[in-house]
């Protein structure tokens, strides 16, 4: 076990084991539960109870008192996928985790989620899903989503490519939610691919009994054996444990700070929806790519000199100045409504285009189109040639911007990427019925 | 009519008045349609049709052909509501107008949206407006609201409050949707109020068939009429001119470019329905100060120096220093997820710290709570001091912020005040339930 020192000391002095339950009495209160085995990394003054409720408690031993109830059973010898052997009749699915919920525990000692799971551990935490397929897995990283960068975006997506010209079936990548959809928009980028690339995540950590990382897990790799050979996201559709909803990697954004259900379509609907690891139903609304109908294509220069500002009454026109004159390479500006800013602004974004520096228009309202044409603010600023974002949103946009810039740096063309359709990215339909749902 | 020189020589030419059907050709295009009045300063060279479609179209007179085609019903002689007698039976409504949509008409030149009426016109062009209210009206501002600044703000509350001095027993602000929940949160804090203050605007402009001005308007009247004395935005419950709903002014969003329907509450409910002008039920789960209940109260000193960072990977953390820099005494962080921020961006979070800069957290989730005491990232953030801005939307926070720093400099008063509830800004109850409703 994983306990030392000072723990290993006060759980040998009443010869307790993992799995066994005992009595913790500390500052006259008494805990009873099963010991669990913990993280590496975390503190020595620390045991990890799991109470009968199903929720798990670190206790802070100084002072306690510990008392053997039962002996557990012999822990069960778990696999370990690479010893499994490769059924032909499986498809093959490659597993690359970054880290985030899908593969954290709670550090007992604050409460506090870290990231710890590797891909490996994932399968091993959910031996059924060795039924399924065969798995190759890979621990690219092991960090929270927010702490996600361009580059790192680079780096997965070579990681990928490498697993498909290996000649997986499909790619799973276990992912932070906080910005997971970022992640998911720049692999539509930078990928063309002949196989599913799902990516997937968790809301609450897998040590936890309400974990909805089981479940997203198993029915992305269900989309990863499917015929939907695009960049996508497949997370909780409701808040039971019932479908998983696949959308459209440049089409879905959190929406919920804590809900599971908390990916949704934005300006579109889910691709498809998955049930016990199948294709459920798929939409006859949402065009997807074939398995097999494109080729391996990596297209991965990011420029990384890029910017959202968003636009609020009172923010101050330096702003722009500001990004222009520490040489950033291109802005996605954040407005209000169809895509305004106040007009005192104009004055900045007309410098910004006069050195040939790209910005693109979106909305915070998140839900609708860009359209500049109806106010005369919008007109000022097509004047002064700030590119439509069209129905992308503001996330979406910044990651696209980074990529055009990536491929060409001049105007015209980083305009004309922009304003084409690369990857689902921008939908010519009407955005009026994709409301809220 | 205000048509003049070349299109008034043009009209004349053929003896035509406002109201008159013509027929226009132009580049072998026939148009004909009812001559309509323009703006005062839109440009010379053209005149506008009303096209039996309903549609209004800008005509360029040059070398283009005029006839008669059969001359126009005199006009109706139009209401001064200055000149109606006050009926002592009805209630006094103020009309305060700040210009947007809900007062704008079509610049037929170029097509995009001026604002150009007045509160005043706003009654005029809608005379049954006045069975059912005694009227003042006043032209506060004309302006697109993307225009609004928080002075505008601090204006805008004297002249609620001079109206509610004087006795009016509803005050109705004609507004751009674009930053009308910026101004309504403004106006949350900066007022209290014994009567309604209900903030109302239109996605479609008043000359357009599909216009929503007149049904926003319209029971808006109603709700300032009503029981429910709080700072609340009415505007378009659905698609259909049926039912208007009226949101709690800290708790709402524009959440699409151009759906009627787009003010949504957020991490709340609506507080009522309206229907035909009249209050059509009331929603038994969300609380709101009953007419009379608080005296007027005017809290009008707001700190300007406020700025709101959106975090998104590659964000740089010198973002943060510009603003400390650059004398900024607040900032609202618009985080990912729970709230958070990639990690190199602590020390210059601490910074802002040590240099008693308030930094509030929020997610660019807008929906749920912002929880920093779950991951690791959060609990780096509380212990730089930074402050959760709990279930308010990065909008709300940020006017808040401003109000906050306007009343008090001190960095523990600042975040006493940013945790307290004021104006039902943050919510007790879990924002579960409240999810894209």
């Amino acid at each position: 076990m994983s306990y030392k020192k000072l723990a290993k000391s006060f759980l040998d002095s009443a010869n307790v084991s993992i799995g066994d339950t005992v009595k913790v009495e500390k500052n006259k209160v008494l805990y009873e539960g099963m010991l669990l085995d913990r993280s590496e990394d975390s503190d020595d003054g620390y045991i990890v109870l799991k109470l009968d409720s199903g929720y798990n408690l670190g206790v802070n031993i100084s002072d306690a008192k510990i008392e053997l109830i039962k002996k557990g059973e012999e822990p069960k010898i778990q696999f370990d996928p690479f010893e499994i052997e490769e059924d032909i009749n499986k498809m093959d699915i490659s597993i690359i985790s970054t880290g985030g919920t899908v593969s954290s525990v709670i550090d007992y000692k604050t409460g506090a989620v870290h990231p710890a799971f590797t891909a490996d551990d994932l399968l091993r935490a959910n031996p059924e899903l060795l039924d399924i397929a065969n798995y190759k897995v890979k621990a690219l990283y092991n960090i929270l989503s927010e702490n996600m960068k361009p580059e790192y975006w680079v780096e997965a997506a070579n990681s990928i490519a490498n697993e498909i010209s290996d000649g997986v079936d499909g790619v799973v990548v276990a992912h932070g939610t906080d910005t997971m959809h970022y992640t998911s928009a720049a692999l539509s980028f930078i990928l063309e691919t002949p196989v599913p690339i799902v990516v997937t995540g968790a809301q609450r950590s897998s040590d936890r009994p309400s974990t909805d990382a089981y479940l997203n897990l198993f029915n992305s790799i269900g989309a990863a054996k499917s015929e939907i050979a695009d960049v996508t996201v497949c997370m909780h559709e409701g808040l039971d444990d019932g479908y998983c909803c696949l959308h459209k990697g440049t089409k879905v954004r959190k929406m919920h700070t804590s809900r599971r259900d908390t990916f949704r379509s934005i300006n579109s609907e889910p691709i498809a929806r998955l049930k016990d690891s199948k294709i459920f139903n798929i939409n006859p609304n949402v065009d997807y790519n074939k398995r097999g109908s494109k080729d391996l294509t990596l297209r991965d220069n990011l420029e990384s000199k890029i910017a959202i500002i968003k636009s609020f009454p009172g923010i101050q026109n330096e702003l722009i100045d500001y990004h222009i004159d520490k040489g950033f390479k291109g802005l996605v500006i954040e407005g209000t409504g169809l895509g305004h800013v106040p007009d005192y602004m104009l004055d900045s974004i007309k410098r910004a285009n006069d050195e040939n520096i790209p910005i693109i228009m979106t909305s915070q309202c998140l839900y609708g189109k860009v359209n500049m044409n109806v106010y005369s603010t919008g007109r000022k600023l097509i004047n002064a040639n700030v590119i439509s974002g069209g129905d992308m949103t503001p996330e979406v946009a910044y990651v696209k911007l980074c990529w055009a810039l990536g491929q060409n740096d001049k105007f015209d063309e980083v305009k004309n990427i922009m304003e084409t359709n690369i990857a689902g990215e921008l939908s010519e339909k009407s955005s009026l019925k994709y409301f809220l749902n």
